[in-house]
C-alpha cells in the first residue's frame, strides 16, 4: 500500500484509519461491479464514484460490447458522474476502480480534476489477465520516436486558422 | 514536422508524397472542425478517422457543453468510429486530430489499435490556450510519489474475490 497524500494534507490518525476503512467498503464495492460484470459479457473491471460519503456514479468495462475502446469502467464511471452532478469538475469526489487506472483512464481523472484515485489490482495483475495497461505505462515512458504507433505533426495552422487564436479571441468561451 | 515511422516501413518517395498531400487534407478538415465548434460552445478541438480513404467518424470536444471530462474531439471519434464500423478495433484506421492528443486521448488511441495519428498544433500550443495537455504529459513523467493527485492502491483482492481469476476462468471471455 503506497499513500501519496501531497505534503500539508496528512490526516491524523485517527481521520486515516476511518478513511482507509472506508476506502475499503467502496474499493470492495468496485471488485464486486468488476466480477457482476463479466457474466454480463464485459470486461473485469468495476469502478465507482463517491463523493460526500454517497455513490455518485458506477462504470463497467463495455469495450467489446459496445464497440467502444474507451468504454472503460472508470471513464464510465466519470462520464456518468459528469451527468449526474450536472458539471465537468468532479473535484471533492473519489475515483475507486478494481483495478488501477490505465494511462487513458488515469488522465481522465486528472482531467476531471478528481481529489483521489483508489484501486485494489494493478497493472502487473491486468497484465497477467492479458491486458495492455502495463505495456502502455512502459511505451509512454519511451522515447516517442521509438513508438510503433506513428504519431506524426502534418500542419501548424496558420494564425488565420488556427482554433487555438480563434478561442483566445473568444469572449464567451467555457474553460476547463 | 516529425516523422515516426517505424523501420521497415519507409514508404517509397511518391507514396510518401501522396500519402502527406492527403494528410493535409483531412488534417484541415479536422481544423475547421476545431473552429466550427468554439461559437457551438465547445472547446477548439475537432478530430476524425479515415479509413480506406472515407471519413468514418467526426467528434468535437464536448467536455463543457455535456459535462463530460472525457468529450475530447479524439475520444467522441473514436467513440463514433467503433459504432460506425462495429468493431472495438479499428486498426486500418487514422486518427487525425487539430491538435496533438492528450495522455488520455494517445492512450485511447493505442486501445482502439489505430494505425497512425496526424496532428496539427502541439501540446505547447494548447498549454497557450491555457489547456492542461503539456503539465499531464510531464506529470506522467515525473515519479508518481510526487503527484498532487494521491493515488492509493488499498486492497489487492483475494484469489477467490479477484475478478481476474473469475475472467481467465471465464471460456467465453471476448478479448481485446
Amino acid at each position: 500500500m503506497t499513500d501519496a497524500l501531497p505534503d500539508g494534507h496528512a490526516p491524523d490518525g485517527h481521520a486515516e484509519q476511518l478513511r482507509s476503512e472506508q476506502d475499503r467498503v467502496w474499493i470492495e464495492a468496485a471488485i464486486r461491479l468488476a466480477r457482476e460484470n463479466i457474466p454480463a459479457g464485459g470486461g473485469p473491471f468495476g469502478a465507482l464514484i463517491v463523493k460526500d460519503g454517497e455513490i455518485v456514479a458506477r462504470g463497467a468495462n463495455r469495450v467489446t460490447r459496445d464497440n467502444d475502446p474507451t468504454a472503460h469502467a472508470e471513464v464510465q464511471a466519470i462520464r456518468q458522474a459528469g451527468r449526474a452532478l450536472n458539471d465537468f469538475n468532479l473535484s471533492g469526489a473519489v475515483l475507486y476502480s478494481s483495478c488501477e487506472p490505465c494511462p487513458m483512464c488515469l488522465a481522465a481523472a486528472l482531467w476531471s480534476r478528481l481529489d483521489r484515485v483508489v484501486y485494489a489490482a494493478d497493472r502487473h495483475d491486468a497484465a497477467a489477465a492479458g491486458f495492455d495497461d502495463s505495456e502502455f505505462y512502459e511505451l509512454l515512458d519511451t522515447d516517442r520516436d521509438t513508438w510503433t504507433l506513428p504519431r506524426v505533426q502534418v500542419l501548424r495552422p496558420s494564425d488565420a486558422a488556427d482554433p487555438f487564436e480563434l478561442w483566445n479571441h473568444t469572449a464567451d468561451r467555457v474553460e476547463y
